[in-house]
């Protein structure tokens, strides 16, 4: 009865939150059990081992290749709506997405050539455009496609599990959200992207794939490459129109994401490492051609179709190995790329942020470095927001797809087209020839993200339609605010010196007592006029507050202020104007209010926050200095 | 596909905590909306015109009353468990009930005679017991309580409304958390409980029911007392054990939730105000008795069974009216006194949780009036609670019942004893028949409350009674908390008054520029000693400062700072220790943090809050004082 799954949603999500407030104080051995101890930031520049590319290979394809778990499934969720009968397109549609994988490992090989240190779609773009615009594009794109990759490939490793284990199916929300926390908390870590031991689970899922393709061909040899459930070749079902087949081959694109991956990275191969990182694409490109194709036939063969709760991958395995250890190994490597896929993003996307935000067109807080070096601002805001697409869809793979590819091809159209700029630009040897490479790379993207940004329109593409330029706008906004607040705050040094002026210290008393005094002892110390200010709620209050600082041997003036509201603000506030105009604009306004600290947190609960709450206030709204004088509570 | 609804919740519950800070200056505009304009404190002393007994009847007994629309189904749905064959049970479960009630509303008679001016059972406990622990227990029962009355109430409401409407069922959660948060507005806004047109929805729904029950009888002499669906009386289903029986009776009994009300309100009458108070009492009793009565005896003779989705009463009216205008009718008006009933719970549980803070046993801030004189923080408490709980259960009635009671009983019980002890203590006319009533009474409902633990342990009761001992322990240690520290504040204003110190005011600088100048032409404007510290990350960075700050002409010492944790808040800290030691305990430390305030909020994002972060942390480890120098930003 209790939805207590539910409620684990909500607290893990407080519990990202409160993560993002842990450099505060309260939480600061909890953020150290997570996190770790905090390192130095020389520990930055000691130089990694640069990869032998077999290594580097399976590292820096988790993303690419992970999601020939998903692609070819989603193609097939489309030809669905037409019935058992389209499923054979599935295998031109396969040959075209492996296709279009050749073109863009082409023209990414290209990239790689132009810049050798490493150079994603942005680096390009502003590389090669006067105007800011382009690499804006080309980053806002692969941000907001960073965030569904994570909610894609967790969602999908998370549906491959529910496969295998149907009573995981009504919690598969929660546990994508949990998986998200999971990747939060090793992100914040710090695991380095180029970590070896990440090589292994790919080569494993990897190897597992290829032997499921080569047994599925043993199965065709012995039992027939037309089998029962084999549906025709070549029909042409009712309603099968060429937006379907588009629509089909815009899903199956979502195996193309990541590819981008290696041109990043070409820094971290050994030497040579342009030539290395060439081979690695090219070794990418036949491995994940030869999945691609082969997983998609054997689908064909054995007429597998789309079931809620169980995906064609398990369906595929069930057949050949049926639910035995095989199984679920496979599964489970399956899992496991699929995760390391988002973790791969997780690094992307905050180096991305922070080199957009060095920039200042993203907020300067996205370059700071946590404790452990990484930049913990764009983990969280990248684990925040997939989450909530995780939670708004569901986990749901096929329904997440739509909103998924556009971001990426439209930042693949961007770079290649900088780089078509390049080319003219710089020439060089061959130059005419990496033209035409990139210029065909340029159609075929621009070709694609439009078929994706049509065919996938209602169904999901115009959130990201809307979204892009609202993020392209507010970046431009965010780049004039820090130009202009730079003009501002700019001052000569030689003519501009402090000066002095008269100070009044207004103190805000609430009775006599231990704090009070405290406060006053402060104020009094100060070489400024001091006045106390007493704020009663009615007559009865103030005259007994004036006998009682008369009593008291009045330590300095006291001011009396009724309030009718029980509001401290209000009677204040119009206090602070009346000084502000008798006293014009030299005179610097400082405003003293006690405060005190308990000793355990939970009883700040029990102490009326009004000092803050007012603190808060002046800040905002009044050009007064604000003081708070702490009396820490011994018991 | 997308689950709104859930997103919906959630956005609603992030509203409430909104309205909880909506007293700091960004809402300030959303809130005058939503709450209205401040009303000053006097308004509080206006006297309202006493009501007459006939008005006041429905405005108190909305809770009681209402409580018919789900206390017999309650019953039913724990028979459902033994088959239809238990359903006569309900007659002779409802007969016992009416009973009870006859005798709790004898044991509030005699509260009225006691207390004229009204005492509920925390203010009957307080005044008669030596110790504080049972008007403890009265009053977390209470509080525990009325959460679950808003919770029981407009779930019921809304399921009712769903049982008319089909189209609601999905969205019931989402309807009853969004009904909670009206009303949170309304009470903020601040509507008397003794708003005389809350009169005439509950007796509309009074005269709905007695036409109902009407209705119902004229059926049965037409159409006979004993009808094809009418169950067999007295069988003996397998199964059906003491332990079944009893459950049911505890789940009925929820239907005598609510009666305390009056005796809290007996000055609202007009006088002689007890004599009222007593008619009042007698006649609800009548009426709701009859109406139990009436009620399940027509249930019973259409043997109505549970159904997911349809109310009893929403069949029954079914069964008289078909689902014409009279049946939606009924429902609505079902659905409003229900709604009121929750309403009169806010102002219940936030006057009753002023009064327990006032005693400092919750925190101090429950007795802040709103701006429109309401303790805002406990209805937005209350809010917060009923919704966890409604987001929990799904808003499913039947799961939420074996919660609820345990707390009304155990108060009821609680104020009995206590006046036993009155009546030895005080005696007075006729003392011992008023001892007698009470002592039947204290065993009725200390039964009740034993039978009702007991029954509903394992299906919900165990968290109460987690829950309630975990409340009065706390409460017992927030009343010690403020003991102590009322004695540590204490001073003796004859002997102790305000010392002057040295100060050394420490200015952190990132910089030469505006913001820095304004921060230094403060600190230097203060008779204090000014040292400029800097923090830097590199050797670099360093040494550009300190070439830049000659320059300037050296406005003040610097000190310099490197930071290999890219932290400022580490070598500060060690900074201020380092000040600490040498000058000893006299020495006020002073530290002076530059802010700059953007025009526009969203340009906080932009900027690293580290002055913010860093105040919090010195507060609470350093015992130093802290000055912000605001820089509002011109653009």
């Amino acid at each position: 009865m209790i939805d207590a799954f539910r409620l684990l949603e909500i607290v893990l999500v407080v519990a990202l939150v409160l993560l993002m407030w842990s450099s505060i104080s309260n939480f600061a051995s909890l953020k150290r059990m997570l996190i770790g101890r905090p390192m130095p930031s020389r520990a930055l520049y000691t130089s990694h081992n640069q990869l032998f590319w077999l290594i580097a290979l399976p590292i820096l394809s988790a993303d690419l290749y992970s999601s020939v778990a998903y692609g070819p499934e989603a193609g097939l969720a489309e030809l669905a709506h037409v019935g058992p009968a389209a499923n054979w397109l599935i295998l031109p549609i396969t040959i075209a997405t492996v296709l279009l994988l050749f073109i863009l490992i082409m023209s990414y090989i290209m990239g790689v050539i132009a810049y050798p240190s490493g150079g994603g779609a942005y680096t390009i773009a502003k590389d090669n455009f006067k105007s800011g615009i382009p690499a804006l594009i080309a980053s806002s794109s692969l941000l907001v496609d960073y965030i569904l990759t994570v909610a894609v490939s967790i969602s999908s490793g998370i549906v491959n599990m529910a496969a295998a284990y149907p009573i995981l199916i009504p919690y598969q929300t929660t546990l994508a959200v949990f998986v998200i926390f999971i990747l939060v908390i090793i992100n914040l870590r710090g695991v380095a992207e180029s970590a070896r031991i990440f090589a292994w689970p790919t080569f494993f899922f990897m190897a597992s794939m290829i032997l499921v393709i080569i047994v599925g061909f043993i199965n065709e040899v012995r039992y027939g490459f037309v089998q029962p459930a084999t549906p025709p070749f070549g029909s042409v079902p009712e309603g099968l129109t060429m937006m379907v087949i588009l629509r089909a081959f815009s899903s199956a694109c979502s195996s193309l994401t990541g590819i981008e991956t290696i041109s990043n990275a070409v820094p971290i191969f050994r030497e040579p490492q342009q030539k290395n990182a060439i081979k690695t694409y090219i070794a990418l490109g036949v491995i994940t051609s030869v999945t691609l194709l082969g997983f998609s036939y054997h689908l064909y063969v054995h007429g597998i179709s789309i079931h809620p709760g169980v995906t064609a991958l398990s369906q595929l395995l069930e057949i050949y190995f049926g639910r035995g250890i095989l199984y679920q190994i496979i599964i489970w490597s399956t899992f496991v790329v699929l995760i390391l896929a988002a973790n791969s993003t997780f690094i992307g996307f905050s180096q991305l942020a922070a080199i957009v935000a060095a920039d200042g067109f993203l907020p300067r807080a996205f370059t700071n470095r946590g404790d452990r070096l990484m930049y913990s601002n764009g983990i969280i805001l990248l684990a925040a927001a997939a989450s909530l697409l995780i939670i708004i869809f569901r986990a749901n793979v096929n329904a997440l797809i739509p909103l998924y590819a556009i971001g990426v091809f439209l930042a693949f159209t961007v770079a290649q087209i900088g780089l078509l700029r390049r080319w003219i630009r710089i020439k060089g040897p061959y130059w005419q020839l990496k033209f035409g490479i990139n210029l065909i790379g340029t159609i075929v993207t621009a070709l694609v993200t439009l078929i994706v940004a049509v065919t996938k329109f209602r169904s999901g593409a115009w959130i990201v339609l809307i979204i892009l330029p609202l993020i392209i706008l507010s970046s431009i906004a965010i780049r004039r605010h820090y130009n202009q607040t730079a003009d501002e705050l700019r001052i000569d040094p030689k003519t501009t010196h402090p000066e002095q002026h008269h100070v009044l210290s207004v103190v805000l008393v609430s009775g006599i007592h231990r704090v009070v005094l405290n406060t006053l002892s402060f104020a009094t110390s100060l070489g400024t006029d001091v006045v106390a200010v007493y704020v009663g709620f009615n007559d009865e209050s103030i005259r007994q507050m004036e006998k009682r600082w008369e009593e008291w041997g009045s330590p300095c003036r006291l001011v009396t202020l009724k309030s009718e509201y029980r509001s401290i603000l209000r009677p204040l506030s119009k206090f602070i104007r009346r000084l502000e105009v008798k006293e014009g604009e030299a005179e610097h306004i400082h405003v003293i209010l006690p405060q005190f600290i308990p000793r355990v947190w939970w009883h700040n609960l029990l102490h009326n926050q009004s000092a803050l709450l007012l603190r808060a206030w002046l800040f905002r709204y009044k050009d007064v200095v604000i003081t708070t004088v702490p009396y820490h509570l011994r018991k």
